[in-house]
């Protein structure tokens, strides 16, 4: 049996214990779970929608193997007959969602999950761990680019993120909130992600002589070269590049940047700016990588570092400073009965959930509404129909398109939500009728 | 092509762009990189070396395939004899490493690769990936076993790992740092890690009384049942069990734990405890979950909390405090000559190192050097060889087996070290053929 991602056993055992009861109790009502965030990160003030694509394959191919079959029976925890009844299990429910990219906040359902009551549970785990990566990712980058203003943006983060399929979902949940690409070349042929790379420390050190290896390099990659000059000593190779650069133009060969990659990096960015004015090279670059986030970029440029574009990686990828969101899959319905769960500080809101937003007269989100799915409010309904039977009810847009739709969610963020360093709290109201469903369901206790 | 963690290009750009301007330039000379963390976390006293079985199972599958050939051969970055150069390269050099389990400080090499340089490059970027993900998350696992004493120690982290990989490499490193099992059921099937689990909120809330709830699952379970008594009143839920386990008993089946999972767990526990215990439930055990990490659980059981377990997620499989590692994986020595990155804050010790261990009269570790690999030295050398020409020189030893070798290695960690709340500092010594060799280097700037 593969180890991988799209293996149906990658789940926590609960799910598979609990099923077995329900298939003992003969429990297969409709059941409806949503996912959303508990808490806004400390300092955050809004969370980008993203991962739905990948819930959507995720539901589409759920099956079990012969080999997870056997693997249950044999286990010593199930017993045959509920083994069995999962080889015909396929996700048969519906889904509505927010569109990836779409902006949200605390309480706000994300995606609703409605199928009988095993699908429905089985599919947990993989939910959350698909949404909470990507959507972590996506609102951090998001922050990237409000400090980056205009400057290129790249995903370095590959190395640090955790594991591949971290490096692989952070690298397109960052170019969906915003960035302009990424170095993982994977994601590049999986999204078309346009990709961007230049050169590592180690090439510089094979060689010995530092202008030797800019020059090779330049001659193997004549469209697009960066050189990365701080392996030694940054402003010496700034300077020495200088006859290195009219030499290769005489060959038709630009070089495009140069790579910051340590130290003070607005010191030696001005440094590194002059020395290549003064030498006649205006057209070349600066790149700056190394231990950036959104407030370090934000910081370079409100000193006015004359840097174009930024490498950040293992920050963004890893969203450092919250590396976790507070978020939870719940039973909010099952079969025809509004649930809510009222464990200490983890109370939930019953029932299906809609969330109607107003804009105001400038085209900026003026506040949500949380409310009952059946209730009608004025503003747009954020959650809309995309699985049904199982099935996705429409192809997917592709990355970029999405990728479009963030940057118009992002045209609409207040202009209190946009700053970095203080937290805003956005309106959002809990309607009427969903309060008065959720003291029904505490009188009932369901 | 496949998206998945075994694919070729799971790699950055630069990689790729550099393997060209080797090729162009005819250097295939040997190239010695060091995986190492060139900074210990705040607070933290050791670092636990893992991952490297899956290094090795990725240099072992190293190859492109006719799709990743024709992707490269076709992106208009690289020429056709490039990609074509590519279609045999397999990784056919050696490979020296700490064993999984061993601890390490900062700047002691973890992984040493020392193959012909577009071997060496190539892999870089997922060597990291993999090495700093286990490192980390067997760090973190380690210190939350220091913490919880002898208790159960259950991963619970899959839902919030960062990714598919994430979560199953996290839940094999935790294993591996002293973790009793996971929830996690491809990481059981995987690596016969021992799996635990118990119910959902959802599992009580689907029922209309929570009694017949803990009573289905019981019964579907007879042989391993926890119940989760905290969706609504974990006191009242504590209580109601009593004359259910009686009654259960009476059928052959044990409630073995409750769990508790919100509000206060220590005072939970006690009230629990307490009700438990005047109700003839003594060996009913306390199962807690929620938010723990080393100095929750610590504080838990120096207040005297009577918790049998803990299901420790998210903060151990993110390394919430610190969710990443300044680590780096450096060129070290090319064609025979040692070389040297001096970039500011980033400088590197060069050549092939060694690292001997010396241990007190007691076991326990008392200073570590750092020199050349040809250099002899009191103590026991940590690095030894694993792969040559490409392949294993020996087959791995079973997780259990990693897993007995870092509980020795942990239970000879100075006392100064065991500490969560204070940084000590072990020593670690640079020799002097070590010092010589960098002055040298620098003299000549390779």
């Amino acid at each position: 049996m593969r180890a991988t991602a799209e293996n149906v056993l990658l789940t926590d055992l609960y799910q598979l214990t609990m099923l077995q009861a329900y298939f003992d109790q003969g429990m297969d009502g409709t059941a409806v779970f949503e996912f959303f965030v508990r808490k806004m990160p400390a300092g955050r003030n809004f969370l980008v929608a993203a991962g739905l694509e990948q819930v959507l394959d995720y539901l589409e191919d759920l099956s079990f193997g012969a080999e997870e079959l056997d693997w249950i029976a044999g286990c010593g925890r199930f017993h045959q007959r509920f083994a069995d009844s999962l080889g015909g299990l396929r996700f048969t429910g519906e889904v509505q969602a927010m569109p990836e990219g779409t902006l949200f906040f605390v309480d706000e359902p994300v995606v609703r999950i409605v199928a009988p009551l095993r699908e429905a549970q089985l599919v947990e785990s993989r939910i959350i761990n698909l949404l909470q990566l990507q959507i972590l990712t996506a609102s951090k980058a998001a922050r990237v680019r409000l400090a980056a203003r205009d400057r290129l943006l790249v995903d370095f983060g590959l190395r640090r993120a955790h594991g591949a399929e971290a490096a692989l979902l952070s690298a397109r949940a960052s170019f969906l909130a915003g960035f302009d690409g990424s170095s993982n070349v994977l994601a590049g042929v999986r999204w078309d992600v346009p990709l961007f790379g230049t050169m590592a420390h180690s090439f510089v050190q094979t060689h010995d002589d530092e202008l030797l290896a800019f020059e090779h390099f330049a001659r193997s990659h004549p469209k697009a070269t960066t050189l990365l000059i701080d392996t030694y000593d940054t402003e010496a190779a700034a300077l020495a590049i200088l006859p290195l650069a009219h030499k290769l133009a005489a060959d038709g060969i630009v070089i495009q940047a140069v790579r910051l990659d340590s130290g003070d990096l607005g010191e030696h960015a001005r440094r590194v700016r002059a020395i290549l004015d003064a030498g006649d090279a205006r057209a070349i670059r600066i790149f700056a990588s190394g231990n950036l986030d959104e407030y370090a970029v934000q910081a370079l440029l409100a000193a006015g570092a004359p840097i174009d574009g930024f490498g950040v990686g293992t920050r963004m990828n890893t969203s450092a400073d919250h590396p976790f969101l507070d978020c939870a899959y719940k039973l909010q319905e099952y079969a025809g009965r509004a649930r809510r769960k009222r464990s200490e500080g983890k109370a939930t809101w019953p029932g299906r959930k809609q969330v109607f937003r107003r804009f105001d007269d400038h085209g900026q989100m003026a506040g949500d509404t949380l409310t009952l799915e059946t209730d009608s409010h004025p503003g747009t309904p954020l959650l809309v129909p995309v699985m049904r039977a199982g099935r996705r009810i429409a192809t997917s847009p592709p990355l970029a398109e999405v990728r479009q739709y963030a940057k118009a969610q992002m045209a609409a963020l207040p202009t209190a939500l946009r700053r970095l360093d203080a937290a805003a709290s956005y309106p959002v109201e809990v309607a009427e009728p969903l309060q008065e469903l959720a003291r029904q369901v505490d009188q009932h206790r369901g």
